[in-house]
């Protein structure tokens, strides 16, 4: 057993309020197994169970067995191998900067479990987008395809669609063969490096629900090992659709691989962080071999895709000068300071293709990082901005070259008259690679509450077409996440994620508001509470009020009380408007019996009486 | 002295962590004095305190002197007495079925002070907009113009515009005039009854800064008097414009002139909801005789804006027969339980004119309800809620027939791409008159964070042109709000209405965030706090991580520590980008040097040694 000071795992559990973990197989491939969410409803709604999307992997399946120190099954092993075009190999050793050069007692345990990593044979391409322009449906896009439609079939009667999409074209139904054709076209990206087994195949596209993702890792003041595998499993509990492990403090290589190992989503990372801390944090001594040897690293280790500022190229930062808030980015920055410094290009720009070459032997997608993002309202869409972004799109048509998988980050903080521009820009420029936002904030002057700011704006570029959306929380500006302000960020981001996809006209999303809508009409408090985002929250709040047993089967709520509600008052207008249907129809009946008659006014004397 | 039993007040008084209570008075007319208050920032800043719209009354200025039981003073009483069109009367006996019959210790305490209330001198018209159109510019006119400006002329330099506002015409600067010009033509209100002196005042329209509305109000199974006033004082400390008391228990009419007495913004309420209890609690029982008594009632309490759903017509009613939650407003579904009992058109659209002849008297506003708004997704948009807006357009033509004030109600539970034509046909049927609208909520999966859900909604319809946004609190369909749901969604919905203002580019709007983001750049973690909706919850979010009270000084934040700071970068961009520019202005020199010589590419040998 290792050490288990810095170890001591409280994890969560068991299956979300109301609900039941199931697993759904493809019909087209039964080594395809997908697991839902089913939340039950009471049995006088009469109704399906509805299925939800569900990223929490086995976490939420009391049959499953969680052992943090061994990591979760490796779910898509025989599919990768399968394939035969990975091998196993020795792996790059372990170094002591790896971990910021801690020792002894400052050293965070090593994951007990050693695997030696995968990676492509010689010549051989191992990414989905290799497969899919191939004409290859793998499992992992039949996976999808599965998890997309959501049991969608079950409810096909009720799939009345509206919506703006923006050139958006979601199908009624998602096929294997659609997923391929979105990842062969560079539109949708399916992220799993071979090396994270773990992970449940899942899809970032336009033409897809859309997804959030949620931000973990320490810092050089603050958290353990033990609080960021908590923050991982407890932000795929409410949703998180990718985890981004942005650890810049000691012990970086453990704690991410504690993370990865135990992840049933896909990891991010940035390594310019993980490189700088190995340069003991000076900018201009990073170098492409310090920093090609950290890709590797973490290749080897399963991370599913990293974000590269590449874009910051030596040109465009001086346009940064006269900006309120210059370079935000972390990476931007550090990549900005290494160019000054040098008076150089970038070596992320300049060693791009070798770049391209390490990621397609694992899979690992490019998360082309915006280092030029604005970080207030005033510095919005400007030049550097866009001129950024016209970088990341030339990017991505070097990386599909060699079809690696490419996503493209964006702001940041954009007011909203100017979000839209931001979409529209990135989809010319990048060629419909899919858009990751974070954000956008849309003012600056509410700190404590920038989950919400940004909310408002990451609906709207949602809405516009953004496939992924990166959570903000409550602390953003002031301090790191703790557990209670994952959990705020990940809900936030869930209600913006589904609030776009019902305004894209997304043929499945409105099933579950339909049926929360039902349940809140009929007074079935424990439906309400289960179909929402967070039951605990919603039971908990009801009872801040009316907290006896009993009100959970009231018919009435502490709004109006138990003397009026308006709720009851319906079942009179249905009562009113039948009667009144009933009598319309009777005039309706006369008026086409009339009709029958012809245009005569009036009836011959002896008709009169049977025509009564 | 009064029983306190029931009336133990703990309220907040004093200044806004980092700001003071300032009053601009008008350079047109010595007797406005309006209250701002004024953010002071760090000396090395070297900038102008930030002046910001203020809600909070006499309760935020050390010097007031506050006593709950005596209300707040008399501001615009010499305003009212000096138009001499008003008189003293006796005023409506109060009656037990005010208090809902209450007796003994249940009655809760009378205000201890009795006013005799005043009203228009017989044929006799008091309301700003019969001023407005005869060409009067009122104080409270000039008062409104100076509050809108923010001071904002200090800032004159700063002044650069930009946003889409969809029609909206916000002036570079607010004069008297404008704001009489835009409540003539009934595109802006401002509400005051002559009997709440103590309100001060302000204005809901398309061209100003976007308002909020707080709601309050006891119910039968909860709250009292103290919790009631607590509210209302803590809803306008942190932005509240105004605030509706939504009371439906007992103690109605007590409760009410307790809040009114103390508050410095307008109190608006729903009628229908006191007459309802006066007939306990059995809609068929409303007659027009009970309704227009409790109008009177309240007219002579000082409410100053009244909800109405005058637009639920009996033919209306059977069009909410197949939705998926039916009638959801109190209001809307007592009114069509009262037409369906009788068969008959809701008195109060047959009354209309006579309710126009009361509210004109005491100056008054028309809040037209959305009796028929959807309330959940499904809903939205559809005929019936769009036949009782047409006949709020109507209504409208009718109340300004008589000057009498007007704003309409809107939804509610709208999806996104459903918004704009909420704007578009409220804005197209109702003839300009303000929106005043209630989120909307674009999803209904997410209760207890619906504060969140409706904050899209709100931010989107406010941009489009919406001109006050009323709350929604995160115990939204779960309970009733307590002070900490009060405060929280009073700061989302400030930053909803400020992201609109921002989008709309309304021209004093982005002061603030750019102070903020220059506070931010510089690490003046103090002026940060200070300038945010929320200095409080930002500082200790802050100390969470970083307590210490050198960190406030600190060059970092807990996201990246010490060594390496985004921040810090920006300085040795900018030397670069100072050392590239005076390089190219060498360059640039020299280019127009060779210009000026001509196009000849070849100078004459014995120039060449010149040029150089």
């Amino acid at each position: 057993m290792p050490d288990t000071a810095n170890t001591d795992f409280k994890i969560t559990t068991g299956p979300i309020s109301g609900s039941k973990k199931v697993y759904v197989r493809s019909e087209n491939d039964p080594s395809v197994r997908v697991p839902m969410r089913e939340i039950h409803l009471h049995p006088t709604a009469n109704e399906v169970p509805v299925r939800v999307y569900d990223t929490s992997g086995p976490y939420t399946d009391p049959t499953a067995e969680i052992d943090i120190y061994k990591g979760l099954p490796e779910l898509r092993k025989e599919w990768i191998l399968a394939r035969g075009d990975v091998e196993e190999y020795e792996g790059r050793d372990m170094k002591p900067e790896d971990n910021g050069n801690v020792e002894d007692k400052y050293l965070a345990p090593e994951f007990p479990v050693k695997k030696r990593p995968l990676k492509a044979k010689e010549g051989m391409n191992v990414t989905q987008m290799h497969y899919a322009r191939k004409g290859i449906v793998t499992p992992e896009m039949e996976f999808v395809a599965v998890r997309e439609n959501l049991g969608r079939k079950i409810q096909a009667e009720k799939l009345e669609r509206s919506g703006e999409s923006f050139g958006a074209e979601i199908p009624d139904y998602i096929t294997g063969e659609f997923v391929r054709s979105e990842i062969a076209r560079g539109r949708a990206v399916l992220v799993n490096n071979v090396n994270h087994p773990e992970s449940e195949p899942q899809i970032i596209g336009r033409n897809f629900l859309v997804k959030i993702n949620a931000n973990i890792g320490n810092s050089a003041v603050s958290s353990s090992i033990a609080e960021e595998v908590d923050k991982m499993v407890w932000a795929t509990r409410w949703g998180a659709d990718t985890v981004m492990d942005l650890s810049t403090g000691r012990n970086i290589h453990n704690t991410r691989e504690w993370i990865i190992r135990n992840s049933p989503v896909p990891i991010g990372t940035v390594p310019i962080y993980q490189a700088l801390e190995k340069v003991d944090g000076i900018a201009e001594d990073l170098t492409w071999e310090i920093y090609r040897d950290t890709l590797i690293e973490q290749c080897e280790q399963g991370v599913d895709y990293f974000t590269i500022h590449a874009g910051v190229r030596l040109p465009f930062i001086h346009l940064t000068a006269k900006r309120v808030t210059g370079i935000v980015s972390r990476g931007g920055s550090i990549m900005a300071k290494w160019c000054l410094a040098h008076h150089k290009e970038s070596f992320l720009y300049t060693h791009f293709e070798d770049i391209c070459k390490i990621l397609k032997q694992y899979d690992v997608a490019f998360s082309l990082g915006d280092g030029l993002r604005p970080g207030s309202i005033a510095d919005a869409n400007d030049e550097a901005q866009f001129a950024e972004l016209r970088t990341l799109g030339e990017l991505t048509k070097i990386a599909w070259e060699h079809d690696v998988q490419v996503f493209i980050e964006g702001p940041g903080h954009v007011p909203m008259h100017k979000i839209k521009e931001n979409m529209e820009e990135q989809l010319k420029h990048c060629h419909e690679a899919p858009f990751y936002t974070l954000g956008p904030l849309t003012t600056d002057i509410a700190p404590g509450y920038d989950h919400i700011t940004s909310a408002i704006g990451a609906a709207q570029i949602g809405w516009y077409g953004t496939a992924m959306l990166c959570y903000v929380t409550p602390k953003e500006h002031l301090g790191l996440p703790d557990r209670d302000d994952v959990k705020e960020g990940v809900i936030t981001y869930k209600l913006a994620a589904h609030a776009a996809d019902l305004a894209k006209g997304h043929p499945a999303s409105q099933i579950r508001d339909d049926a929360l809508s039902r349940a809140r009409f009929e007074f079935r408090w424990e439906d309400q509470f289960n179909l929402s985002l967070d039951p605990d929250r919603a039971r908990d709040f009801h009872d801040q009020t009316l907290p006896k047993e009993a009100h959970k089967v009231a018919h009435f709520c502490s709004m109006c009380g138990p003397k009026f509600c308006s709720m009851k008052i319906t079942q009179d207008v249905r009562d009113y408007a039948a009667k009144k249907e009933e009598a319309e129809t009777g005039m309706k009946q006369m008026s086409e019996e009339f009709a029958k008659r012809g245009a005569d006014l009036y009836l011959p004397a002896d008709e009169v009486e049977a025509a009564e």
